[in-house]
């Protein structure tokens, strides 16, 4: 299989169409192991697209709470590995100096990961590490709302490629696209661009709006609170554990965004008493 | 929010169409966390949709390669929890006699989780685990492979009134479905399914075809080769891992499963020798 780039690989497939046979190459979305690894103690290992890595590791250590700003990561690097073929899935992080607590971090880490075992105790772990509201002032006007999938869409650039991946892109208000991100994982894709928001100086998020593909699930709501985003939309529906989240923070949830229709399971009014008039 | 069921959350949601807004009540997807405890220590949480859990967390352990047999299991209990509310969002499991080397385990569920840190690796750790190539003598039609989507469709109790969840098939060489399970996270749905296999005595499953909704990747891979099933199906794409996994170990793996056409990545003996004749 040849490399076309870190994010896609080539390969010979077959179609089948009506009982024809047709050989070609064909472009595949690329997957691999990511270790990050903090104060050189391995911290996970995830499955992910090539690519934006060190946003991915940053936005993963923002969203699990590891880190709450910029000045926290001492050091954040691509790291050689010890062995060859694993060359670029590794990334080392260095946190600095006094902010920096094992025990305290791991944690935070476990409350992230495995929070409990029922929703209740879910959402209260999440309302432990003190994520407040996100800005109740924000608008998006439902007719530019709409809009969004398609401009989404149309930044994919591997997604045209391959047909096969996830996708998160942040807009302003306005309903401008600010960036776009794609990954085998939504959860990586929403991390990349939390990661890119916090190198950036730009959490909390609290004058955009957040679309990805596919569902809503308690694990992206979780990901939207802690980078402090108002509203968060998808194509398809959410669980019945994320609108309970997304209610008990002031999240505004959005689901089934298709053409000129689209659910509110949370928060309508940053969306109704705007411009669009409802 | 009223509980229809386990697996179905009810709930009033706004639509917005064209302008105008409609209020009613709407079903949702169920998710909780899943803790699976071992000999009385937590292994794993997972978020899952509530159902069919003893079958979820005997998949669970066979395919990361805990358990092989029905036999090592001595006792799988849904467990009452220390809090209530958690109530039904436990499992316990007690492993037999000699076959329990909490070693051992530990470092197969390692080398499932997180294997390494290149593709090549991921793919080796599966290889060390003595997975053997599925069923090299199993055909499945390829008209009758064009009908299981419709197949998996109808058989999704939850999706219907939800719109929102993965879902994962089993089915005869002859197309004909001999089990659907339904879960907000892909891997559980086939966890599912590889469990029911397992406390039924059914493993491997070397004469059936398995098929998911969504994509199919490296995870997803894997858990089928464990389980020994030769066909995997879905109607999107693949990733460039999950297709060297499965031409390495010997997968017949379909992509784009639409209509009258789909996309084969690997092991097209399988299809293409069957009566349809190409």
């Amino acid at each position: 299989m040849a490399k076309a780039s870190r994010s896609i690989d080539l390969t010979q497939v077959s179609e089948w169409e009506e009982g024809k046979l047709r050989r070609f190459q064909d472009y595949l979305v690329a997957e691999e192991p990511l270790e990050i690894r903090l104060g050189g103690t391995p911290l996970t290992v995830t499955m992910r697209t090539p690519g934006h890595d060190l946003e991915l590791a940053a936005g993963f250590l923002s969203t699990e709470g590891l880190i709450q700003k910029r000045e926290q990561i001492a050091s954040l690097n691509e790291g050689a590995s010890e062995k060859p073929e694993a060359a670029g899935n590794l990334v080392q992080v260095e946190l600095a100096g006094s902010d920096f607590e094992p025990g305290r971090m791991q944690r935070n880490f476990f409350a992230a990961s495995s929070c409990g075992i029922c929703g209740k105790s879910s959402i209260d772990a999440i309302r432990v590490r003190g994520i407040s509201p996100p800005d109740p002032e924000f608008r998006l006007d439902a007719d530019e709302l709409c809009r969004l999938p398609d401009k989404l869409r149309a930044a994919q650039t591997i997604f045209g490629r391959t047909g096969g991946l996830h996708a998160a892109g942040l807009f302003t208000a306005q309903g401008d696209l600010i960036l776009v991100r794609e990954d085998v994982g939504r959860h990586n894709a929403v991390d990349k661009i939390v990661g890119w928001a916090l190198l950036e100086g730009r959490l909390p998020l609290s004058k955009c709006a957040l679309m990805v593909s596919g569902r809503g699930g308690f694990e992206i709501i979780q990901k939207a609170l802690v980078a402090g985003v108002p509203l968060l939309a998808s194509v398809s529906a959410p669980s019945g554990l994320a609108v309970r989240l997304a209610r008990e923070l002031g999240l505004t949830l959005v689901g089934f965004l298709r053409g000129r229709r689209f659910l509110i399971y949370s928060g309508e009014q940053r969306l109704l008493s705007s411009r669009s008039g409802v």
